[in-house]
């Protein structure tokens, strides 16, 4: 599979995710505004993609100022506004941004260098991600007795990420281990990133796996269809509450009541050390459209209205564990 | 507004609910087998509803063996067998069937007013829920100072029943009383009855209301802006377990934790005696086409599959008030 997200001499490449699972192709971009495009309407997305999305948008805003012997500073400041705007929730993708901003000082070359090794970076950590989060699917898998049914939402794969996935990645390595038996994934309205990505993915990894809608996916862990939920994160406050796709906190809920482990798998860089806790998190509203229907289908009457917000908070109470490449945080279930 | 099912001169008549809101058509069915078909394709459905389709199917199979001169107690057990196997988990399905059959000894005259006196005791009964369930509404409108959000799930309007809903009958009464400021409303995947008809009926009947993806619901619950949860039910265990659509249960763990009111609306006739517990109650499953795809298009890869149970089981211990006819049964929260 070619990565997510590349750099190819000057060029951002990625692939169109808004047309999978039906074609693979692939787009290459070469203007910040076609990349804002881009990330505002999902071609890329998943929070570690648009950290390195960020900083190549800023390595190719520098290199197209060079190229016409512009400013590249003011470049540069002009492609941080324009591409923060295109998610503001998204900690990693401003985060990115201010990673390749800092080079600037040391001209457009450092930026492409910066920029390069965060796309590489994204590659190691999640290996070492992966691997910290394996061991600890193995143990839970050993204190069960038997191979593990893993719930997850929206799609954490190697789509959100370059490479490597996050939840995602952790599971595809304890399945190699032998430790995973079956996972549920579920569809994630609106954009159905569950039913259209993540089933892609586990296809191809040859992981079993049935797609459940969101809304059943509470009532299978009441039913004891499911031993852990595994998520991503969009952004994660000083105090550990957890910001993801919407839909999460009732995963969060029913585990807990089910007294199943609830763990969120996430880079370092998705903490947000401006937030103090979840309320402090702003919570992007996307388009109605997204929820009156689908894929240009219109189901809702003409005329109607929807309240769509893309992310909601995960209090820290409610999670068991959450793995990074540093360190795994523990709370207990 | 037409009936939702109406028995005219031997046919049973619907509105081809699958259509809407694109389209009003009603049906006109004379034979039993296209009743089945109806009732399995979702043409006609909720609980209520399908309680009276139940019995004018029964009336409709004595009605056609007589007018051929055959054993119309035969005729009952053949058509009472094929539309019970449409949908398992539906009790009042069953009840409606076991009403009519119930009057054949005395004939197919007999059977025919059984069912005609069903389907207008669903109207009265109706009436009487939503006048319990709308000074309960009042209640806490009073209690909480100001008119409230009423979140709700699927559909339980005049669409479920005859001519008046259960949860969303008492809310349309609560809100020409003036105790109702919005509606949320969920999509409800798979089917998506909430984007369909519940938003339909809400428009007609000039309520403020917005769509939210199902999964959306139990965060905006967490993040204040629902006073109050109402929903349906498919069938209530004599410990006051709930079984409702897929779903349910999340939004009864997010009340739960939010400290809010989470009420259920259903007739006596939902109570099943044969079940102690929710444990008890046979989950429906239904094909994986609908999550795999959505209105019609498809969206997960070939060779996926799905899990895809149509009901939840809501604890006892969650609802905050069980309202029918004759009782408000509540359980503090």
């Amino acid at each position: 599979m070619n990565r997510t997200i590349d750099w190819d001499g000057g060029a951002v490449v990625i692939i169109d995710q808004t047309l999978l699972p039906g074609e693979e192709k692939l787009l290459r971009l070469r203007e910040v505004g076609e990349l804002a495009e881009a990330i505002r309407s999902l071609r890329v997305r998943g929070a570690p993609a648009l950290g390195v999305a960020g900083a190549l948008g800023i390595a190719m805003a520098v290199r197209r100022a060079q190229e016409k012997g512009t400013d590249i500073k003011m470049a540069a400041g002009e492609a941080s506004r324009e591409l923060v705007a295109t998610r503001p929730t998204a900690v990693n993708l401003r985060w990115g941004i201010d990673q390749a901003c800092g080079a600037v000082g040391a001209g457009a070359d450092a930026v492409v260098e910066r920029a390069v090794a965060l796309l590489e970076a994204d590659v190691s950590t999640n290996r070492v991600i992966a691997e910290r989060g394996a061991a600890w699917v193995e143990a839970l898998r050993s204190a069960c007795g038997r191979r593990l049914r893993i719930l997850t939402h929206c799609n954490t794969g190697a789509l959100a990420c370059v490479e490597i996935g996050t939840a995602l990645g952790v599971i595809q390595l304890a399945h190699a281990r032998g430790a995973v038996e079956e996972v549920l994934a579920t569809e994630t309205r609106p954009l159905l990133q569950g039913s259209r990505l993540t089933a892609w993915e586990l296809q191809r990894l040859g992981i079993a796996f049935r797609l459940v809608a969101d809304s059943a996916a509470p009532s299978l862990i009441a039913r004891g269809y499911v031993d852990a939920v595994m998520v991503g994160a969009d952004r994660i406050a000083t105090n550990g509450d957890v910001a993801n796709k919407i839909g999460t906190y009732s995963l969060a809920l029913a585990a807990r009541r089910a007294q199943i482990p609830f763990a969120v798998v996430a880079p370092e860089s998705t903490r947000d050390p401006q937030a103090a806790s979840g309320q402090q998190i702003l919570i992007e509203e996307r388009p109605e459209d997204e929820v009156l229907g689908f894929a240009g289908v219109r189901v809702a009457p003409i005329g109607a209205h929807a309240f769509n917000p893309a992310f909601d908070v995960t209090p820290i109470d409610l999670i068991t564990a959450i793995i990074s490449e540093d360190r795994i945080i523990e709370s207990g279930t």
